[in-house]
């Protein structure tokens, strides 16, 4: 079963019900928690050998297992709070290899003042580490990944495709998501850690629509072969998101006069009939599917 | 590093603020929720080989992987609420045995009115999940791990040294564990995920007293070679509490009357110079070291 159908299957068996606004299907779940505003949850796991290979310090795996959790904060708009930390660690690894995880987690958690309020340490064969974080949202500010109507246009920050070289030292983009949060309206967001063919398609799937990506515009790290691995390889960690074409117009303006909200129109949402299409340089159209997904 | 010294550890790096309540160090974290109640969250990794072999069908280790967790927030006298799910699954195994995980984690779930909220899937060498659980705890009910007092009596509920042959399918003590709340002063509260000697210690430790149990007291499941297992093997989810002699008078009258709250009463919390002992038949002192720790 894929990860998209068992999402799907799984999200059947868990309706959400009050105070539960959003369960299982976004970037994080969503919470009543004050009055203005909501609580967010989400956990992210990372395996050695699936997410990281044996290369990758003690640093940056602790680092990388907090990252991700805020890129998901960050696509709803929030502000990370609370860590929860769960650890498989093997045997033969030292102390020194523990406390340097320790301070990857410690380091980023500063960065974005985050608070780590409980952990799980066990002995397991390969690294693992869990991460659940809990963050708040004002609730005139959260970003839905179902929002997207057709007519939006289509955003990305960054760059995309430098994934596999820079996934375990990555800055999660919470400031750019804050600025978006705050001062526009926002219709979708989902974060880029699939690849952009896999959350594209999440991101039309959960509104029901289609989607159109011009290939000319996905801004590239790197010109060899850059393209496909922006398109399929994942772990940018960039963010994917979709507003009118009148906040658009406020977005772009807004890009031009502050340096602080790196972000490149690449496409529109169209009608589910035309499910998720590249259009390539002479007008061609290549579908894209659901699929990318390949962590490391 | 052993899992108490890096919890101590770690927790240095880490001092709770509010409107953390506690942090690093009791079963749950507790956070400020409402006007009148706390939030709780604790989570709990299990791993193939660590904590159960590959013998565990997959409907077992989804109904463990969420029992663990219950048992922590019953130990803080605690309701849970919210699950989030994260699962590392080796590629070779079907959607089948996914979908067994999933209605093991369904099935206990829906029987403590648990909703599953959020998760994570990916693959992995050995079958690995983590479940974040958050609750909800009446302020004036909470149960915290570091309240005991010298002079406390001590108190398991059920019976020890089963953990072997029980923890793939074992009743989280939650119905106990809120009458307990609910009712009585309980001046301290853990699960004995751990093994008597482990978690006794923990207990101790965390209210710097010392703590004094009775071989002949300790309810054993079996006579068989039980005894060293109720102390040392852990996995028996049992729980491990403290109350003031004026209360334990109230809490043995209870169990006279009703048949819903089997406990026993196995020894008192001392000074902290003693250290945590086992007594024997002829009187003979066993120091309990934090030890044991064995899981599976």
């Amino acid at each position: 079963m894929k990860e998209l159908e068992f999402s799907k299957y799984i999200s059947k068996k868990f309706k959400a019900r009050k105070p539960v606004i959003k369960g299982i299907g976004d970037d994080c779940a969503i919470l009543e928690y004050t009055k203005t505003r909501y609580m967010l949850l989400t956990c992210d796991m990372i395996i050695e050998g699936t997410h990281f290979s044996g290369k990758a310090t003690p640093f940056q795996i602790g680092w990388k297992a907090v990252a991700v959790n805020i890129s998901d904060i960050a696509a709803m708009g929030g502000i990370p709070r609370y860590a929860l930390v769960s650890a498989g660690i093997p045997r033969n690894r030292g102390t020194r290899f523990l406390k340097e995880i320790t301070r990857g987690i410690e380091t980023i958690s500063r960065k974005f003042n985050i608070l780590v309020i409980g952990g799980d340490t066990n002995t397991s064969r390969k690294i693992v580490i869990n991460v659940t974080l809990i963050g708040e949202v004002e609730k005139n500010c959260v970003i839905r990944r179902d929002g997207a109507r057709i007519g939006d246009l289509i955003f990305v920050t960054g760059c995309l495709g430098e994934g596999r070289v820079k996934h375990l030292k990555f800055l999660p983009r919470l400031k750019e998501a804050r600025i978006l949060a705050k001062n526009f309206k926002i219709n979708s967001m989902i974060d880029l850690s699939d690849g952009l063919s896999m959350d594209l398609n999440r991101l039309a799937e959960a509104a029901k629509v289609g989607a159109r990506v011009y290939k000319s515009l996905i801004p590239l790290s790197d010109a060899s072969e850059a393209l496909d691995k922006a398109i399929f390889a994942g772990e940018d960690f960039e963010l994917l998101f979709t507003a009118s074409i009148r906040e658009s117009k406020k977005l772009i303006k807004r890009m031009g006069r502050k340096e602080d909200l790196p972000i490149t129109l690449i496409g529109e949402i169209v009608d589910r009939r035309f499910g998720v299409q590249l259009i390539e340089e002479e007008g061609k159209i290549r579908p894209l599917k659901p699929k990318g997904f390949a962590h490391l």
